[in-house]
């Protein structure tokens, strides 16, 4: 038996508290994966009798006090009865600055959940009326009931009868769809009409707690996604599912224990109670949506790229597991393709970029970077393999957006002093994505590489250095380092980005050369994703990520997956746009297309190897 | 640890296994309600050493050879650590002739469910077309589906990429009701369409597997009620689900297990596989309704007798438990009242009375009796609490129609020598329903009784005698009887069958007077119900329990709930129908009804008080 975070399960015998929490989608900090290298995994055994004595491969990583106090490894301690344990604060999955917000228009409430509120006739021997037509009778006198045929959920008429006479028959009614009642409560409770908007990623959960009659977010939560325990890419959690029937479980019990965390935030800074949400809205990339609704997602990673459904869907909050209202519905978005998820048809609800008279670039960049490119007349998207390079992996001095990572690099010409500025002004302790963009834009500005990328082998400068046989670039000395250790830029670094870079502008190049149009018809570029405003468009367009339109073009909108779930969520108007926009968007594969190979190399240079496509920096390359 | 019929079960220390048993839905047979006096209660207990010796009370009622053989009585038996159990064929509820069939009539096939076998094209990095949409789309290619809105099963979902890889994308689809797509089997499964007609009484449970395609009945299923060891009556039942939500649950699931064990009957009859059970019709009265469902059935026994619904519903079978396809949809006819059930609604539906032009009377006799009376232009209907006589209930010799119930008696004039018919002429243990009907006339006619159902003082026959301070006439002598010990009527039987006629009676009465019909104008008289065709329909009316109609109007139909519920499984026009006789029926309370007292108390007279209502009776009693 072993009881984290309330939860009491029971297991085989001669696995690690790590496998077990693993196994029952409970998340314990690793970076190692549970192989005993990383020392992150600590946790508390109330009971050390039910644990061994740590080996000395445990006590490396303990300090003298934290052994004391019954702190272990997870990885490397064995229970060997039932055991009682506490993880720690800092041995969940750390949190990092998860773009909460983004570009929001206004949206008129037209919910989907309405309530009623009714007095009911007793019965009478005269009047025997049933229960259930009794309250059917009542509602259909309401406004915009008239004529429609009502259902009820079942667990919500098995206590009918009670609530009822409990309530001396005065109750609130809550319709979802105008058609189906999925709850009746005691007395008069439309002041609590809740919504939930939930955005899984690979990476992160975010929720919005969200009043329906107005349109208000209340809360909002966000917590790492605990599948990863599993790996930090989407494929190798595939290949766990894809193994055994039981990871499947797994992963799925493990985003939605990590969602109800989520929720439980939101609801928290709202004061809410969550049974009062009664609808959730759900975005994600394909393959988390697989997994949040149980769906093996196998078939995502293997071409060609199938999903199982591509319309949007709704299950009940209870069979899934979600902890709000168990009669609420769960709706997702609809599905454009394997690699396009309802977080990206979200993504294009947000901007508005469907209904739009000009033409409109939209990149949400991530591991995979979704790329639409349209107007109200055609639209086209795609998605490429940007991989994880911007969010600081296989980056030697790589971090997430965490306290301390630098965002924002300058270099001084000639004396390539460096500036830089760090997430809440904290000590530096790595480089994230936006920090990575400035300072390869910075680096070949100052002709400290050249357009393939490479090390300029001229240039002379204390901060210029080989480290293990690579040339690197000095960003923060030693002296200055959070880490006390010095944050550079690799030759292989430059590389990762490069990789990165190429692969989003190739999606873009080849939706561009499909529809006949050059940067010049672009009227605007919407960068959504965890890059927030501290993304410097000018060196975006410099190290050729994006096409040269002009600055002010270029607009950072920020989490748009959770504000296009949030406005499907308080109006049924926009969420039938997104059924529109799946009809209306031609996806493309980028493996299919001729040209993508031929693309991809040309965006492998720094901005491009046709410096023609990209002017403006082509004039600052020749000013430096 | 408790084992029985498959099933494990924890439980508190201290209870008996009667007890444990009673609590998770297993039968076991008990005549005394487990308060160790009947002895009927029998089980094996494998691991002896988990119980403690048998106490002399218990020794009592075993004999050597049985105590040498492990059984115990399970009321008088408490656990003391783990134990597997048998429960031997005796001990389980004993089934009694159960009417199966009934009058039918021939119901032209046109389902709810429908089977498509499908071959897909395989999807390619040109079309990566989702699997549901596939799917979709080629099903949107058959008749009758052109239009429709398909929606699927969650679960079905779930499963869908692998079933069609697997399947190599040829498969079978199952529809129900022309929107939700239940089933996706691989490869062709067309010849495997399968419904369920179940009709749950107080004290039977029967079930129908029929072929969809053609409405033939391939098996049947047919059990004792379990719930029956919470009383043979339904109100001490809802007394047990008043006190404590638990009983609510125990009560379901023994209801539901009593089905499982018919529909397990019915399919080894038929030769199928319960999986390949899409659908189910359940009928039964109003309260089994309620229990079978889940809803709370407190109120339907407290006046003003409010269902909880009247119309239909349908729940997954896999959430209430009913082992067919987990996501087969079980259906229940609507409900008229809290005492006309959907076995009712069933009952009108097989006998057509709701669309002849002649005026029918319909009664469905039982514990409680429905009575329905009309033609195609109007209907009312009552019930009437009849009791439970004819049931052998609270009468001395009175047994169900088990082997060896007197089923017909004749007395021979001034002899009062008795010929009798017992169920498969078996020895006599017992008087059921149909004798007892047959003993009352028998004995009005031959002046052992007189219209009040006294016992005529100056008759005198050995037949005649008194027992415990009783009259009685004696039907059986012990030299003859099953149980070694004489047959008799008791005065006191003939009061309870004057109070179950009067009550039947009253209810034909109340409905006749309302309409301004009399017998004359009644065309047909349908009895359903237990009573089978061994019911002499003469003495029916002599003893009053009908009105005075020709009786080759009378018509015995048998188990009609169950035929009605075929019909509408069989065809969608027939469950549609069901719809427009709860429309059509007018339901009179009789508790309401100023002139229910002095009806009933003129009905108490065998065969009336107003013997001018009944001609032909009186008659018969002239002659006499």
């Amino acid at each position: 038996m072993f009881e984290p975070l309330g939860l009491k399960v029971k297991t085989e015998t001669g696995k690690t508290i790590f496998e077990i929490a693993r196994e029952n989608g409970v998340a314990i900090r690793s970076e190692c994966g549970g192989k005993g290298n990383c020392g992150k995994c600590k946790i508390i055994v109330r009971n050390q009798e039910a644990v061994g004595k740590p080996t000395d491969a445990e006590k490396k990583h303990l300090t003298e006090s934290e052994n004391r106090s019954g702190l272990r490894l997870a990885c490397l301690t064995t229970p060997q009865k039932s055991l009682v344990l506490v993880i720690p604060r800092e041995s969940r999955i750390t949190t990092r600055k998860i773009q909460l917000f983004g570009l929001e228009k206004h949206v008129k409430a037209k919910p989907n959940v309405k309530k009623f509120y009714l007095s009911l006739e007793k019965p009478t021997l005269e009047d025997a009326k049933p229960d259930l037509e009794r309250l059917i009778d009542e509602l259909k006198k309401q406004r915009d009931l008239e004529s429609v045929r009502l259902e009820i959920d079942h667990q919500t008429l098995k206590g009918l009868p009670q609530v009822l006479r409990n309530a001396n028959w005065k109750v609130t009614a809550t319709i979802l769809g105008k058609r189906k009642i999925i709850t009746v409560e005691s007395r008069n409770t439309l002041n609590r009409v809740l919504g939930l908007a939930i955005d899984v990623g690979t990476s992160k959960i975010v929720t919005y707690v969200v009043d329906l009659t107005t349109g208000r977010v209340l809360g909002t939560g966000a917590i790492e996604n605990p599948q990863m325990m599993y790996g930090e890419d989407i494929i190798s959690r595939i290949t766990y599912t894809a193994k055994d029937g039981k990871y499947l479980k797994i992963l799925q019990l493990m985003v939605v224990n990590g969602t109800n965390e989520a929720i439980i935030e939101g609801c928290r800074e709202a004061n809410v109670n969550p049974e009062n949400i009664y609808e959730a809205v759900f975005v994600g990339n394909t393959a988390m949506h697989h997994l949040f609704f149980g769906i093996q997602p196998k078939y995502v990673s293997l071409s060609p790229y199938t999903p199982t459904l591509g319309r949007s869907i709704c299950v009940k909050a209870g069979e899934l597991g979600v902890k709000i209202n168990p009669n609420a519905m769960v709706c997702s978005l609809p599905i454009i393709g394997g690699f396009i998820g309802p977080d990206a048809v979200a993504d294009v609800l947000a901007t508005g970029m469907h209904e739009a008279d000009e033409t409109s670039l939209l990149l949400d960049i991530g591991t995979n970077t979704e790329v639409f490119l349209g107007n109200k007349n055609l639209m086209q998207c795609c998605s490429c393999a940007s991989g994880p390079a911007f969010e600081g992996i296989h980056v030697k001095h790589g971090v997430k957006a965490v306290d301390g990572a630098i965002e924002k690099v300058r270099i001084a010409p000639s004396s390539l002093n460096v500036e830089y500025k760090t997430i809440n002004d904290a000590p530096p302790v790595g480089i994230c994505g936006t920090g990575m963009i400035d300072a390869a834009a910075e680096m070949l500005k100052n002709g400290i590489i050249n357009t393939h990328g490479i090390f300029v082998k001229t240039l002379k400068n204390p901060r210029l250095k080989k480290i293990e046989g690579q040339k690197c670039f000095v960003l923060v000395p030693k002296e200055k380092s959070g880490t006390k250790k010095e944050i550079v830029i690799t030759q292989k670094d430059i590389n990762e980005i490069q990789l990165a870079k190429a692969a989003i502008f190739t999606g873009c190049s080849v939706l561009m050369k499909r529809m006949g149009l050059t940067a010049d018809d672009i009227g605007k570029v919407f960068i959504a994703g965890a890059f927030g405003t501290s993304m410097n468009p000018e060196n975006a367009k410099i190290i050729g990520l994006v096409p040269d339109v002009q600055t002010e073009k270029i607009e950072f909108v920020g989490n748009t997956a959770i504000i296009g779930a949030k406005a499907t969520l308080v109006s049924t108007d926009m969420r039938e746009k997104t059924n529109e926009i799946v009809k209306k968007v031609v996806y493309v594969e980028l493996a299919a297309e001729s040209s993508f190979m031929s693309e991809f190399s040309k965006a492998l240079f720094i901005p491009h190897k046709e410096l023609e496509r990209f002017p403006s920096v082509e004039r600052i390359l020749e000013r430096g």
